[in-house]
């Protein structure tokens, strides 16, 4: 590692030749970046830089992460220290919250004045506290939120979600291209954590549903493959459904006319042929629960998104 | 309605001229019908017949349900018994399963030897208990599962699933065309109530999870509307991993290489987030909580797919 240019470069390292480069940085283009944690995501963000020609300088805390990625190019730091004082752009893709502020808040001196990219996996209010830490700090902070496994990495179908500084976003929306399709929701930090859990929740639940249909057609001697052929295109039909709901909820009028009824849709028979069929029917006593508190509260005739209600206001 | 042929027919009937009109009927296509209950589903497969020129009796409990059908061509019976006379092939659509035994039961001798099309939302025990009824009283038996709301009848994208008697299935194929895309599923009786509940119960677990979505962004300002934008074609995408997830469960090995496992997909951070944003957390925790029996047994870093045990191991 200290042999190259890079490792060189971060030996060599001062107040000043930090500034020069950042400037430097900052009107050339995105040519140099460091990338903090090399779990199987971060691994795949890095390779993706390496093979695009950007001088690459990675870190991990535990060894031998690197070596595929030096072979390719990419500068192996020897601490968390050298990885950020090489670039002035400094994406961390670590294991939780907690790993970033132990990895990064010795480096808080290091960090003032560059570009911090977080992708690991946080919560919107550990993005907002995380945010409101860099900007004490002087740090340009955008995070973002990862939709895609790491074999997607490098494919547009991969998409990232990005939020707070749109400045950040823009300058390095080229770069941020090399990984999946970017797109950026405001300058509220949380933002792009909040979409990536409420896109992600959804999914889990949906696969769920999925997978309880496929448990309620076993006893009978229907391969979930069977099922899967009818549920995908089934339930890709009716996300057709959500638009007319999201009017519903956005208008704020669950009486609207045309809408079937929170009474007609009792779910009842269904956890009842799921128990007798054997199955658990927690997925779909769940969604019972949210009608019937619903019912209970005197609404029984309005909408079925009117459930959102159940879960915007989980204490009723 | 005593005024009309059909009527006169209804009260010459004999155990003679029923008999004959059943050969015929046989033979010469299904150009008769009698349809019990006229709910807004009821109504609307009614509907579809007499637009076609089928002669179509109908029947209701209460009274003037049928009268806008009658304006177009039906006939209305006066009593359930004269409806079911009128002709071979008895399509109910009634409230519930004890519905079909108060209003069926006492004519089990008018309906011997005709057939029997129960559409009424049944689960798979009740239609196997009915098709077992209706062996014994010597009737045909086909049950029917409708995968549309009243609107959608009368169109390809409208689907209707059957399963019992498959004679029956064959020989009234066209008519039911003239509802929806009718697939034939199996002798067994209970089979379409299966398919059934496991699409309908699959697809209000997937609505739960994009209310549960929507609730989420709702307090950062998101409306609904904007996130069915997003939640649509990416639960669309990712019903593209049901055929992965089946291939696992259908092969029995969940310790298959290149699945996303267990203690990977813990939601413990979904369900914490959902708090923090003042939302409930019971979709998300639903999943959790079939993720982290299995992971308590000892499967953690088995795929995914395996919350099926969960599933299929209520006790688990």
């Amino acid at each position: 590692m200290a042999e190259n240019a890079q490792g060189t470069q971060n030996t060599e390292n001062t107040e000043n030749v930090r500034n020069t480069q950042n400037t430097e940085n900052t009107e050339g283009g995105d040519t140099r970046v460091s990338l903090l944690g090399l779990g199987a995501m971060g691994g795949a963000l890095a390779e993706a830089l390496v093979k695009a020609g950007l001088r690459t300088t990675v870190w991990n805390r535990s060894a031998g992460k690197a070596d595929a990625l030096v072979a390719h190019g990419a500068v192996e730091a020897a601490s968390a220290a050298e990885a950020v004082r090489a670039s002035r752009l400094v994406v961390v893709c670590l294991f939780d919250h907690d790993s970033v502020h132990e990895v990064l808040d010795p480096l808080v001196g290091d960090l003032a004045g560059r570009t911090l990219v977080n992708l690991t996996t946080t919560k919107p209010e550990q993005a907002r506290q995380l945010a409101a830490w860099a900007a004490e700090a002087g740090v340009a902070y955008l995070d973002g939120g990862i939709m895609a496994v790491p074999s997607m990495i490098g494919r547009p179908e991969a998409s990232i979600l990005y939020s707070g500084s749109e400045e950040v976003f823009r300058r390095h929306e080229a770069l941020f291209g090399l990984w999946a399709t970017g797109t950026y929701y405001g300058e509220d930090a949380g933002l792009a954590s909040l979409y990536d859990f409420a896109l992600l929740s959804s999914m889990y639940v949906m696969f769920a549903g999925f997978l309880h249909g496929a448990a309620l057609l076993a006893p009978a001697g229907v391969s979930a493959g069977r099922f899967a052929q009818m549920a995908a295109p089934w339930l890709t039909a009716m996300t057709g459904g959500f638009a007319g709901f999201a009017e519903v909820v956005d208008g704020g009028d669950y009486t609207v006319a045309g809408q079937q009824s929170l009474e007609f849709s009792n779910l009842g028979l269904f956890v009842e042929a799921s128990a007798e069929q054997g199955v658990s029917a927690e997925p779909i006593a769940m969604v019972q629960r949210l009608i019937q508190r619903q019912v209970d509260a005197g609404h029984g005739t309005e909408g079925f998104a009117r459930i959102i209600e159940s879960l915007k206001n989980p204490a009723v």
